[in-house]
């Protein structure tokens, strides 16, 4: 066109105002559209699986994904689940559930009606829009989870005496210290290379209201910080908290517990499902009718001359499915110990990954954090102990509830090398430590172990044997990841994986950028339908054309 | 005792371990516990108001709070209210609902069913524990509102060439300048003085997380500020945000939006009551039934040599209730037109006393924020123009929704002199500067200013005539005010206002140091209850003495 951009855009900004401009430059890719975030669903020509045949293995997110769009298209699906129920690590534990786990423990669930713990999965980002949007499709109800709010606590044995610290204090007394230092610096001169005259006195007027700064530049507390005496009627003007001082938010290193909210994947909003995440797979399942064979565990995925064959015991039989393709979304965790025909460069990577063992304990009790300390959700984070605190985002103002005291991998606690009742009392004294009196309310508690836990052996991928991934600790302790997060792409065994094998394509959560999350395991299935469209369409059109 | 807080604290470490002494500094008050927030109600013995007649004026949240818990201590109640529905201010619109005020205009609702907007108060601070606790009692179901999201937008068109800025960027590129220039000024030696060599490098290792910061001490983005390209599967890893210059940000002044969420009553967790804001009141009249006597505006407070005798017309009658003593909740604008027998010190305080006119306007369309944008409730600001956009926190991922844009004094704004459809266009324009080409989908606007509202005339109170209060327009346009709030304390006209004239009693959040929330409506009339109760049994044990 011979147009630069910028002279384009002055012209339509002349023709059509500011709006028209505008427009244009979302066109253009230089405005904030929904554009960054995943499309809802792959794109292709209607009917294009017709009189193809797919088996997909393994029922959570990545699995129910792929054999809702790819029946969409017209392939004629089959999904194998060795377990009764869908969803995998979307796991959702209530009263008259049975948790047995791998080390031979069994654990009955007692509690009250209504009451469930999510052990897997447990929120959605607004930003991830494919689940949002399977969520709206398949009419299953969202309320918003609380991931932030001022009111809960941080602690630290080491600092403020082994005193908890809300929030509210922490967040807003660190910014007030480090704009009073800054306003200080700036006064003296120390930025007068680094800013003009005129951006440092709009730094300061900046920093007054960020800190927020008395006259004299000093931050001396904020209604930010909350009160020790709340405003009220009458004569009640309110009384501020005392600051804490720079020292001891120093000495309390709360920085991971204050900036968890900031991470992308946990910014507000949230939501979860209305009576629990497991509400997702179920709804998936019954859209799928009996597509879906449950208590199906593979024993066997071979190649053939035409395709794949996939060996499954069912009802204590041994069974077989024949298809054209497969989409394999078992942990390579389980897969490792799978019979199977891949390439031997496919067995070398899935032999060498290694997988997470996040935990998460959860207890009933009477809701003392809302009745007692005005906390409504959110997370708790102490430095020593049972880490974060999860308090629920159902129920609110009922009676009782079930939370969490303690999610992490185990292997960087003291968790691991304890009994269950010494796990138990351990996640117990944390409560001890951010509401000290309160512990002793604790009840009937439940341990998971997504290493211990069959069928999965694993909460998420750790490693692929060569290069690394983010650490996928700092996932669940809340640290505040520095951006940007370390790729896998690149990653030989991860590329690797990202081909398939002959027939088979593996799918899920640990093939994207998004581990340890749904989005993940959904946008992976997208990703593979999409390859597998193509062949479809390209073996077609090469059979038509022979 | 002899014994220092210390040693105190000590010996009950020794004896019963950290636990013991925490609950022991609990009772010293030196432990974070809901002591800083109000009780839930004001004690007395029971039936004390037995034989004690009380008329109360005015149905909104002090008048109703102040009949139902004077009838709960066995005082006779009357309460009059001048329109035909309870609440007051706190005033929900619906479909069929139809809107007339004071300039003569009228405007017909015709929202689809189910969309409403609260005209009036639309959040519950988790910190406003009497409000939560009526509706615990009087089982109004509440849900989260959400006041922060991170991504929402921020707009001003003299910065950024007038393109918004999502908050999640602006929150996070600000921190991350801000925390780059003071390790600068650290490394520099600008702080030798103020910090030891050791806080000056646990403050540097802080700042790396704060900002975050990349090895070499820059801020160079983050996942906290977001993705022009969100991560995903098989090798999308995502690319960062671009983060926004210093200057620019300092242009920007965005800081009222940025910093809204900090402010110590809009801090999350937030609520709502499900359905409407009315809820609240309908549930307070229903449980005082009738009690309360509806179209019935006061025409008239005199004093008699018993008590009190209000005059008031019901049905085109006059009519008059006889009592002990009156509780008088009406707005001093109202009451400043009213008859009366106040003694001249009051006459002339409530004659001072000036309102807000703050207003809100409306609209219905398409979700598209939600939709198009991946926002879920939270509010944006626009530095000219209507402000702030806020947007609803119920019926998420239905199809259409009724949001605001435009809550502040209208006398701060251009629409002042606008007639009303003017108003409506200028509304539109803060759509179009925060999201090009989405102005046309905006219909059926509706329009409030409090201070055109029959039985209102004002919307908060803004000043006493003699003294000030905080800048009450700074409250809807989400200023970050800077600690502590200006106090009304030792305002010789507001303390005029705390004393009972003779049998009467003033109550309302203008009579607390939270107005313009119901808490403030509600403290005020546990206050005025407690010193009615103390006159009431000092009263009968004088009467018995005598």
């Amino acid at each position: 066109m011979g147009l630069t951009r910028r002279t384009f855009l002055t012209r339509v900004g002349q023709a059509g105002g500011f709006s028209a401009a505008v427009v244009a430059m979302q066109g253009l890719g230089l405005f904030p559209t929904r554009s960054a975030l995943a499309e809802p669903r792959p794109s292709a020509p209607p009917g294009v699986g017709k009189g193809v045949r797919v088996v997909i293995l393994g029922g959570g997110i990545a699995g129910l994904v792929a054999a809702y769009e790819l029946r969409a298209l017209g392939y004629e699906c089959v999904l194998l689940e060795a377990r009764s129920r869908p969803g995998g690590r979307n796991w959702t534990v209530r009263g008259g559930d049975t948790v047995e786990l791998l080390d031979g423990s069994v654990q009955h669930c007692d509690w009250d009606e209504g009451h469930y713990q999510n052990f897997g999965p447990a929120r959605l980002p607004s930003v991830h829009k494919l689940m949002l949007d399977y969520c709206k499709k398949l009419g299953v109800p969202l309320q918003v989870e609380v991931n932030t709010t001022r009111s809960s606590f941080l602690q630290n044995d080491q600092a403020n005496g082994g005193r908890p610290v809300v929030q509210r204090q922490a967040i807003n007394d660190t910014r007030g210290h480090v704009s009073e230092l800054l306003s200080k610096s700036i006064r003296g001169g120390a930025l007068d290379q680094e800013l003009s005259k005129q951006d440092r006195e709009r730094m300061l007027e900046f920093l007054r209201l960020y800190g927020p700064l008395d006259s004299a530049d000093k931050y001396v507390g904020s209604d930010r910080a909350g009160y020790k005496v709340a405003p009220g009627a009458g004569d009640v003007e309110g009384e501020l908290s005392q600051p804490l001082d720079m020292h001891t938010l120093l000495d309390a290193n709360f920085w991971n517990g204050m900036l968890f909210e900031e991470t992308f994947d946990w910014q507000a909003t949230m939501f979860q499902p209305v009576g629990g995440m497991d509400r997702i797979p179920y709804a998936f399942a019954k859209a799928l009718g009996d597509l879906v064979r449950f208590e199906a565990p593979v024993t066997a995925i071979r190649k053939t001359a035409n395709g794949v064959r996939v060996e499954y015991t069912q009802h204590s039989a041994a069974q077989q499915v024949e298809a054209d393709y497969c989409i394999c979304t078992m942990p390579l965790s389980v897969l490792k110990k799978t019979n199977n025909d891949f390439s031997p460069e496919f067995k070398s990577v899935i032999e060498q990954s290694t997988y997470g063992d996040a935990y998460k304990i959860a207890w009933e009790s009477r809701r003392f954090w809302e009745q007692d300390f005005n906390i409504y959700g959110g997370l708790e984070f102490v430095s020593q102990g049972c880490s974060p605190v999860w308090f629920p985002s159902e129920g609110f103002f009922s009676e009782r509830g079930v939370f969490v005291s303690g999610y992490t991998e185990e292997h960087v606690t003291p968790l691991k090398t304890m009994t269950l009742s010494q796990k138990f009392e351990e996640s117990r004294k944390t409560i001890e430590r951010l509401h000290p009196g309160y512990g002793i309310e604790l009840e009937k508690p439940m341990y998971v172990n997504w290493g211990l836990v069959r069928y999965n052996e694993g909460s998420w991928i750790d490693s692929y044997g060569a290069g690394q991934l983010r650490n996928a600790s700092a996932v669940s302790q809340g640290a505040a990841s520095s951006a940007p997060r370390l790729i896998h792409k690149g990653n030989p065994n991860y590329e690797q994986l990202l081909q398939p094998d002959g027939p088979i394509y593996f799918s899920g959560d640990h093939l994207s950028h998004i581990v340890g999350w749904q989005e993940g395991a959904a946008e992976s299935s997208h990703r593979v339908i999409a390859l597998l469209n193509e062949r479809v369409q390209k073996t077609r059109s090469a059979g038509k054309q022979g």
